[in-house]
């Protein structure tokens, strides 16, 4: 049998999916796994048995990354492919699991075929993707990669006051590995798109070209608490008007700078919070993203005066503070293309496409040559239980991604 | 002596005050004792000692009003002062406790005077007047005047879950004494005016001709949650963003209104809350406030049609409910001059003004003739631990009071 002709097995995919989504499974078919928790601990112990189970040499370095390699017939930097598997609190089952799960699915392919390849071949857990218990996201490849020092991850504090060191520590996985001064031939992601393009257009595979920018900043605004009733408008310092009406310039913001431009405050608290009393103050997050670096920074700069004009206009006082930022990412042509050929050729209908979400392959492509392979979500919906991809379309993206890994590996 | 001679002794009344503001005290000299907690407990157990002590005959009703009566002369129907010892959570220590403890006051000053008043006096404070933990607000009142069944004061549910007629049970505060069918001759309520218009203009006595009316509505916005990177902006159904749109909304329509027209968005919260993620959820408050019917009942039908149409745009469900919804009160003319002329008399300067919160006093305008004493509110600074009011002015309204219950009373 040519390499060539090696698929995955769809059910053995779907077996370990729904066995990874049995840990911290929550309401409407969703999973909640926030990054280093009890629930993320028990999925990481789940996968580190599987990725034993196949023989893989498996190490945990100082972020809790997880990697198991397959030795190649020749030594030297592994091939690598791999993703995430903690979830936003409200998450489903595809998002970031499916990259591993898929990974590991081409190693047991490879066992059962007795094939060897030149280079060594590599699966990888990344520490806290989501970034919603602990800013930045995309901690663990950050760190993996060099872009972020152990150390300022480690004192990281999340949003309930504990730090990543204590969480590592407790869950039992600060391992001995070294972080950073790590070498990779090249590596591959496949992800839900998580947005509708490819739904709606029909198409089974992206070959992801771009990642956006990301910026998110937190706002505390602080204003005077006072009488919903008897204070007149004119005399207000009202930290939830101020809060309301930056969600409105969100909107229009991305409105007017229209192309990629997307802006979300989904984050907002107002404290009394109480129905006849002033907010004195008033906590929010601005989520900014594009393509385009010079765009990312007109949107973070119209953002900031706005917020500035709102503030002086209402008397109060705001600060912010960055939770995160990411210039757009372009990945290796040649990789973009191997990912288009290989789908047409596995007889699949294949798009270029950009990245709305940040992903460890964004952070990974300072490393390596990096490519990442999108199968389409329904109606586009992810960070929610109701996430779903098609069984034939998970299937497509995992043999894209094993014919992809045995060209760059070697069969 | 003359009984128009007589005067409340300010270091009494201010001893009152403090002692009362022990309860539930928080940082920056503020107090949070919200309705039925164990402060409010603690609060009307020191109230009810001083009455009994004071000689008052106490009664504590179905709903949790206490009564302490003053035998007059002659019987019949009491002239009665009073107000609340129930707090917002984050309230000062003169909303509502100045109008009970210098009811309180006067009966002390009568009693060291030796005067009987031909008429009964009756003090009181009456339960749950903020609404910050079991809407509506003036629940108490409400219920003492007939405005309001027991049994449906009874079994609302607050913020945290749990009802009235539980928490009233568990203070011991589920009193004897029949609810509804109370005869009133006279009410006269002394209160902080809680805005800045007397502190601004340097008048010591308000005068209160009217009460606004008060809208409360509680929304509940159900749209989708979703990637805040990956979904266009186009595709959202973001319950936080009609959220925002409201909260600008609000200022907008109080700004286009003019006049008396206030509006808060309070109290606002999305789910889930978290940077990344479109909220699916938002449940916030809209606080309309307005002198004339007419004019809030047009506010109130642009809230719903800008509601409405913002659901529209987004694609989101909406759904509302009345927390609260008061007419706006005008009190009898003959107890706005009455009170006009005493504070003239004794030396003050008085004017008529309208109250932009709601109070017991508008409530008990329902069932017999009514008058509020308002004294200024330093900075207009209320519903906040900063609120302050001169010891002066306290004194000067004590005096109003005063003199204002024995000319109903007759001395």
């Amino acid at each position: 049998m040519n390499a060539t002709d090696l698929r995955i097995d769809p059910a053995r995919l779907a077996r370990r999916l729904e066995a990874l989504a049995e840990i911290g499974a929550i309401e409407g078919g969703g999973v909640c796994r926030l990054a280093l928790t009890d629930e993320d601990k028990a999925g990481r112990d789940r996968v580190l048995g599987w990725m034993k189970e196949l023989g893989l040499a498996v190490t945990i370095d100082g972020i809790g990354n997880g990697v198991g390699v397959r030795a190649g017939r020749e030594g030297g930097a592994p091939v690598m492919t791999g993703s995430h598997i903690d979830t936003v609190r409200t998450g489903g089952r595809y998002d970031g699991n499916l990259g591993v799960l898929a990974g590991l699915e081409v190693i047991q392919v490879l066992n059962d075929a007795g094939i060897t390849t030149r280079r060594p071949l590599a699966v990888a857990f990344f520490t806290n993707e989501e970034g919603a218990r602990f800013a930045p996201d995309m901690m663990g490849s950050l760190v993996y990669a060099g872009g972020l020092s152990r150390e300022d991850a480690l004192a990281t504090r999340g949003i309930d006051g504990t730090t990543v060191a204590e969480n590592l520590d407790r869950i039992g996985y600060a391992g001995p590995a070294p972080c950073g001064d790590n070498r990779v031939h090249a590596f591959v992601e496949l992800h839900i798109e998580q947005g509708p393009v490819l739904d709606i257009e029909g198409v089974t595979i992206g070959a992801v070209d771009s990642v956006q920018g990301i910026s998110w900043r937190e706002y505390t605004v602080n204003g005077v608490s006072n009488h919903a009733g008897t204070t007149p408008m004119r005399l207000r310092h009202d930290a939830g008007y101020v809060a309301g009406a930056v969600v409105a310039h969100a909107r229009e913001l991305a409105r007017e700078m229209g192309g990629d431009q997307v802006a979300t405050v989904g984050s907002l608290r107002l404290s009394p919070d109480l129905v006849n009393v002033i907010a004195h103050t008033a906590v929010f997050t601005v989520d900014l993203r594009n393509t385009d670096e010079a765009m990312l920074q007109q949107a973070e700069g119209r953002m900031e005066t706005k917020v500035a004009a709102l503030a002086a206009a209402e008397e109060v006082e705001v600060s912010s503070r960055s939770l995160a930022r990411f210039p757009p990412v372009a990945f290796d042509a040649d990789m973009v293309r191997r990912v288009e050929r290989i789908a047409g050729s596995l007889g699949h209908s294949v798009r270029r496409i950009t990245s709305g979400a940040g992903h460890d392959a964004g952070i990974m492509a300072a490393l390596c040559p990096t490519a990442m392979i999108f199968v389409p979500s329904v109606g586009g919906i992810s960070h929610n239980v109701a996430e779903y991809t098609k069984p034939e379309d998970l299937e497509a993206g995992a043999n894209v991604l094993l014919q992809t890994l045995l060209e760059l590996a070697g069969a």
